[in-house]
């Protein structure tokens, strides 16, 4: 652990490293094609072995068990959630107006999690890791309340802004009550409007 | 099944049946006494046992585990909670100006969460089952807001001032991130001004 400099090539790009993550980035994509094909229900080993043209043993030296294999997928499409934020096309990404931004943030959050939402059931335990997302969302909705003027405790009525778009709410609207997402959504946005106006 | 009338005695208090509501809610009450005194860690099976002055096996013949326990009290405290806010003293209970509720239930439900995070926690699977308790809640909000003659999607903005009361909300911001109870309720006073305000 100490003087790390005397090893450099430990810190080098390593190709067999390299390959690992090819070959872990290709299961997952294989994951989500399954997952968007037939749901997660349909996401086995075996499935995903087969979509990506491997042995079962790979996916589960990989993933240790069909819940690790939901928690990567969970992790994997939140990253690229969190890549079209930062530097996807406008609304959702930079170059749109704080309050477009906003809107579009709602929006493609809603959706998110309502994909997501399986996702995190099937993961168990480990599906409440991705409460760690929770971070990079607060500091987007508080950056966008800041450049909309908004007074007030920002870190706080951001999470208020976020907490209706969580899992566990949404599922209870949408899965659980039948809620149109159209409707949850034109509810979220009249909360915004009312957080957002002045005093 | 069918025809229940030619068996009235079974629909007829039971004096067996009596004594185990009695013997379990000392059961709970026990551990509750162990919670408030020792915190959720302290409550074993072994202990509720020594507290209500049983066997051990008396504690695993009603609860089966102690994940079960937990349930099983979460879900007593519950119960406790609504009566208080259906027929307990003002201002959460009948009796206050809707806005003088209002704050008392956010209040109120905030310091509860808090008390039931842990229990949620050792729960397990079971802590979730408690999102029964959510429309016992989403109704008391939804109704106050009524009286407060406020327009909008009512159930919606419900929602929106339950969320940040929920369990994992409040654990991140309250466990994880430190914030003070204060300054959360503080927050959540500003949402509900702000929700309540007419455009």
């Amino acid at each position: 652990m100490s003087e790390p400099r005397l090893l450099p090539l430990l810190d080098a790009p390593h190709p067999e490293r390299r390959d690992a993550a090819r070959n872990r980035e290709a299961l997952l994509l294989a994951a989500q094609r399954l997952v968007d094909h037939c749901g997660v229900d349909g996401v086995t080993m075996d499935a995903v072995a087969h979509e990506a043209g491997v042995g079962k043993g790979t996916v589960f030296r990989r993933f240790v068990s069909r819940e690790g294999l939901m928690a990567a997928l969970l992790n994997f499409s939140e990253t690229e959630w969190q890549a079209a934020v930062m530097s996807g096309p406008p609304p959702l990404g930079p170059g749109a107006e704080p309050w477009d931004r906003l809107m579009a943030f709602g929006r493609s959050r809603l959706e998110t999690t309502i994909k997501h939402a399986d996702l995190i059931r099937h993961a168990g335990r480990a599906g409440s890791r991705s409460f760690a997302a929770y971070s990079f969302v607060a500091m987007h909705v508080r950056y966008l309340l800041g450049e909309l003027h908004v007074t007030g405790d920002l870190p706080l009525l951001a999470t208020a802004l976020m907490a209706p778009l969580e899992a566990p709410i949404l599922d209870q609207q949408v899965r659980i009550e039948g809620l149109e997402v159209d409707r949850v959504y034109a509810g979220w946005v009249d909360l915004a409007r009312r957080v957002v106006r002045s005093p």
